[in-house]
């Protein structure tokens, strides 16, 4: 494993051989690359930070990286959630906040080309404008970057239809560790040829290459979505309308649910009028055309109220279904408002939502905390939020115990600990008690034959 | 790597250690075990074949084979059409045959667990016993097995709607080359836990483990299914059209291509009235309800026209839908009345198609030889078949230079060897022209890690 730091001969091993890569030593350049976005996690100081523009430059950086045993940890924009972009004390941190050029929009081919650090909206809007869509779409879409949701196979609201990150590359350019520049793949839709690199690469959050180009798959843009909201007196009901909906061969945008407790602060962050007594809400989009997106929340309004839907809503116009996402997406802010906030990333199979969401119930109960749940019901992806008091000095402890708890809920139930945020740091202990231990000695066996000294963020993904 | 071969000492063991295991020694057995549908590729006797049917046998299997240094090729219902399943001489083949339960038919969570063995058409008729749909759909769905479709990342007609196999699979049950049994994942849609060995074996063709089980992703079934064919006076047309459906929005659940050739040979066969002058036919598939059906096949034919479709027809019945469909897939069989047929599956890039039919047509004259071409339009997957005058000597030379020839015109359009059959041996040679020595050096590497002894079907997929 990698053991040396950034000295100053490393330093100046880069600038005589990158004299035009930005490179970041002072320390408060470094601080601002340290942390990510979740918190509470202990950090490194990284020991300088790269801000290549080429990809040239990387393989360059790679090389100087494995000559002087200095580990790497890639980063995007920092918003991720898991702890793998982190810095880790004397290490370089590459930076591809700079590698921001969108290279190609391949109208024909429905496909874009793109340097990783593009941010996800910028990507989105720069396809718009030629009438394309890109589906992936994390709640957090205006701040992550490109190069982040493939080193997390990020999810969002709309992967329930569309999948995740990883369902729409194509192919990627990447640096293995030992500086050679591969390209995994065209702008085939089908290729077998040879193992998938693409497929392994994405989700491997920069433990196994650098990522410094990708081809991802473009849709044409849908129509403006409509949408429907549900409210059910039981968590059980809204579970069973996400069952139903599924099992009627509706296929919505997005199937999002709020527990009472997000309604509740939701509402006070946006006066939306939500029913505020309500267990749980359901919002359903759909982006079909007018006449059968009518169709669909119809289906879906009718799975609703035969599960026992107290109120169902549709939205007037494009307006009003523009201000009930984003009040969706900005839940985990308006529990942020209410204290110190730990937010989680269980996954479960579908029909286990509603066990899950009892579990969840419970788990708050027993240690006595405040827990917000909202997420993605329709792939069975949930977002426990722990709301902690700010400054209590109880709070890792008592994070780490509902932490445990939650994830063993998941597990008992066939989940995961981790449906889009990523093992990362966060939740490297877990992976075993997951996948168990001939699992990870595969995965671990595959880390040292791609990067036998270890450089590529270690201790991420891998225990 | 592996060198031994099956001795008396070794199918002792065996009969020792799984005494209910059903193993052939005979030689007309195992030369019922040599071939696939590649039929002019060389192919070895196996020394022995072994029918399992439960897991712990695969495991114990393994085991032995380890210990004598006996290489495994596992194979399916021996339909492929790479050579990946093909006997190597001496070697122990696995048929996964006789592991044909399915285990689970999951409809909350629209998923169904299945042992390799099982037959693509006796899946798909299990779920639709209870409404529901298993995607992915070979054209030779009737014969090939789920394990092979796995191996190879099978597609099929619908690809270009609803992905490839690897796109419906949320997990595999498999034993690795060190005898150990791994879950790669439950049946949660999201999961990000660590690098996906699903994704990574799928498409491995059983170089990296051998799969005794897999959870599949269903879906509610879609009604039937309503077709349209158009007649194009020009291949260039025909790919015109390709393109504008693709950029119209309009999403076909198949979108299938023919040239001239194909549809007399097809029309000889099923005298079905095809338009016999035209350079291409188009058949584009909706499985949409019936209004949106009607208006996607409306949008389709208003692209058709636009791109200069002489004719263009609807199935008036699902009865004449389905006979159109059977003789799309029946096209490599109509060929093969006309001559001995060498099957190929490059792709490229969706606005390529016509370049590669062009290219298809040039390399026909250039050798005086003919090539029946059809295929997924839809997704720039095209088989051009090349059809050989029976026992002609010369066979195997033109095929080597035609292949070449077919090959490098598809790397020169940015496409692949292979969309959907995979490298397997028949065109391991290849490989390396496509992706390069970085990414080979790469994908051995896996390989090593993972086996290496060398012991899971040797010399296929990678050179």
């Amino acid at each position: 494993m990698a053991s040396a730091v950034v000295t100053p001969a490393f330093i100046e091993a880069i600038r005589a051989r990158l004299p035009d890569l930005r490179l970041l030593t002072e320390v408060a350049d470094r601080e601002s690359h340290r942390a990510d976005e979740t918190a509470y996690l202990p950090t490194g100081l990284p020991g300088a930070v790269a801000l290549p523009t080429e990809t040239a430059q990387v393989v360059e950086l790679v090389r100087i990286c494995a000559e002087f045993d200095v580990p790497i940890v890639p980063r995007g924009a920092g918003s991720g959630l898991s702890g793998g972009a982190t810095g880790l004390e004397g290490a370089l941190t590459i930076a591809f906040t700079a590698m921001d050029r969108i290279v190609e929009i391949d109208r024909d081919n429905l496909c874009v080309v793109t340097q990783p650090g593009v941010i996800n909206a910028r990507l989105k809007a720069a396809v718009a404008e030629v009438c394309l869509f890109y589906a992936p779409d994390p709640a957090s879409f205006e701040m992550c970057s490109i190069g982040g949701n493939l080193g997390t196979n990020a999810g969002g609201l709309c992967c329930v239809k569309y999948g995740q990150t990883r369902d729409s590359v194509l192919s990627l350019e990447v640096v293995m560790a030992d500086g050679s520049l591969i390209r995994t793949g065209g702008k085939n839709l089908k290729d077998v040829a040879g193992y998938s690199l693409t497929h392994l690469i994405v989700g491997s959050q920069g433990t196994l290459a650098l990522v410094t180009e990708a081809t991802l798959r473009l849709r044409p843009a849908p129509p403006a979505r409509s949408t429907l909201i549900a409210f059910f007196p039981t968590l059980s009901a809204a579970g069973d309308a996400v069952a139903a909906i599924a099992t009627a061969g509706v296929s919505p945008a997005t199937l999002e649910l709020m527990d009472r407790f997000t309604i509740r602060a939701v509402d006070d962050m946006h006066g939306l009028g939500l029913d505020r007594d309500a267990a749980a809400m359901l919002m359903v989009e759909s982006d079909l055309p007018a006449l059968a997106a009518d169709d669909e929340l119809a289906r879906a309004e009718a799975a609703c109220t035969g599960a026992g839907a107290t109120t169902t809503l549709r939205s007037r116009d494009a307006a009003e279904a523009d201000l009930l996402r984003q009040a969706r997406r900005a839940a985990h802010w308006a529990l942020e408002r209410l204290g110190e906030v730990k937010m989680e990333d269980v996954a479960v199979p579908r029909s286990r939502v509603p066990d899950m969401l009892r579990a969840v119930e419970a788990i708050a109960a027993r240690h006595d905390v405040r827990i917000g749940t909202f997420g993605h019901a329709g792939d069975g992806n949930l977002h426990p939020d722990l709301v902690l008091e700010r400054g209590d000095p109880n709070n890792e402890r008592i994070t780490k115990v509902v932490q445990a708890d939650l994830y063993r809920a998941a597990l008992d139930l066939g989940g995961t600990v981790t449906g889009e945020h990523g093992i990362g740091s966060a939740r490297v202990e877990w992976l075993e008690a997951q996948r168990g231990p001939d699992a990870i000695r595969v995965m671990r066996a595959i880390k040292t034959a791609l990067d036998p000294q270890g450089l590529f963020n270690p201790g991420r993904v891998l225990p």
